[in-house]
């Protein structure tokens, strides 16, 4: 079975996820600046969040072209990730409109962590999948960043209860580490 | 004819589907997990659509492959599935926001029902569109999932009103059976 | 240029025209089978207009295999036909939630006469972009259900105003002649 | 790695864009002609935006055609100009709603300007992987509309709070000016 309409159902999916958090930045009543005020918390969360679906995007694109051979867990762990993905409007909806209040960030970062170990999964259904020659395998390698970042939402995830500016800071930092696209898969086809 | 366009669209539609029933779940106005507690059925109904249009777009996913030929016929069966399909979100939003009560559970079950036989429908027409030599014919074979599914379905619809946790119980059963892709899809075509 | 982008994106935008207009089926806020009356009227402008996106996107379908070269007046013929049909959705929501009243069935019928021009004049823009040995041009003929659509669409815009069952019969009507999809551009593909 | 799924995600976020723009038209509760008149400033900014998101799919899908590789830098520079674009919804249905006011006319022209010069960093990202022999370089050459668009962005936002109607047509405007697909790149692309 191709990859090919994995790949384009999962651009939908993503495609639509990164456009309706749009849509929770309510267009306001009056025609102030004042009126936009309230919507400053709302856009910032929204664009965290495009920042991450943007980074999931990108990595997803590599890790598939990696992939050699989908199977049936693989179509399924990719609907996973896909789930969780599809939580994040809801969450940057509900931390933006709460102004980064403890409860909305610590769902926020819970998000995150799920939607992270959901891409794990999706890696080693691929691994699996290939077989012992998988060439994502050799790609990921040690994957530090892939193993550091669900430590550190759950870092996130106490330190919304203590101090909000640390979760803040954390989910922003993560997003930076990740910035860069996977440049080991890259290096690893290259080398094929 | 090809069906890439076919897949594209189909594709597109349900992508749409399983994202924007997540808008059911508004974000509700306190920050407190207290506030998060009435979207809790909310949340399980979407669960259970998600796998349900996952089921959908991995079981066509695999019809489509076996099918060879794609006739005018094929295009409205096909059309006339993602209608049902597109129902899903509005019975998924009724029965969450109504804790799985009897009319809503009915009505969702109602929805199954006819993408079920929809479904069979978009088959028949494949088969008819590939004459007697159809792989698909071939791969499908008894199909006892196809045929056993409505029949749940009518029972869960009529247990709504007198067992409410029956119907959910076989929504949930039923997806649990279909979750494994058709395999038999899989065998004819290596097969050949 | 290719014709694979322009047909994707013209996907795209169809599979989204079609399914928000389930959007405007609101969630009611009972349980009970008299919650879901006045969504009578809505549903079945859905199934309308559904019929009429899925004509609208098997027949491009049909074109666009016909059309052999992309310039940039087809880019935006086609640009304004999706313009048309994104006002589909509107149009089928105030029609339904005003159970077929006499304006807003004059405006369904306007957005379909539009719709229908805006068909008409792509199809010149492929033939022009073609040339001489236009295949479109060939396969398409004396289309007399092009040329007849838009004069029963003008009498039901008419008839909105006095009598409201005739408009909804002529489009219903001219729905079922278009159901058919365009059979003289598959043989004049097969002829070639 | 290939810019075909580059091409699809794009397309997917501008389709989502240009569809959900609609949605800030709400359908009116009468069912009269006097219950439009509120949305007639909202339909017209829904055309603007709807010929602007045009334009920049045709440039988009012209100027990737000119580009020979996708590294990362160019996947991200294509992620900020859709951000740029996926507010225009947003400030679309702010300024429709407020009759074309001062401060929503601006912020307008200020996501107008963003986007323009998010579509120049992706142009020069495109360029620079490239390398010397971008063809992209070649095509673009003086690029005098590129240039000239911002500077009219500018004086539309500074016109927004005293000349409100001249912000509306150097907006007009400048469309027009675009509506032209590309030639340039059409033109270097037929030399080679």
């Amino acid at each position: 079975m191709g990859k090919g309409r994995l790949e384009a159902f999962s651009d939908g999916v993503i495609a639509i996820i990164i456009t309706i958090m749009v849509l929770e930045m309510k267009v306001p009543h009056g025609d102030s600046l004042e009126s936009l005020r309230p919507l400053v918390p709302v856009f910032l969360s929204y664009v965290l969040s495009f920042v991450y679906i943007g980074i999931y995007w990108n990595n997803h694109h590599h890790m598939l072209h990696a992939c050699q051979k989908v199977s049936g867990r693989v179509l399924w762990a990719n609907l996973h990730l896909l789930f969780w993905l599809s939580l994040l409007p809801f969450a940057t909806g509900w931390m933006g409109e709460n102004h980064f209040a403890a409860m909305p960030s610590a769902l926020y970062g819970g998000v995150l962590l799920c939607a992270a170990m959901a891409y794990w999964i999706l890696q080693q259904a691929i691994i699996a999948a290939d077989g012992p020659a998988s060439l994502l395998k050799i790609a990921v390698g040690g994957d530090w960043k892939g193993k550091l970042s669900p430590w550190l939402y759950l870092i996130a995830i106490g330190a919304s209860f203590q101090m909000p500016w640390l979760a803040q800071a954390i989910y922003v930092g993560v997003a930076l580490t990740w910035l860069v696209p996977d440049r080991r898969i890259e290096h690893a086809l290259e080398r094929r």
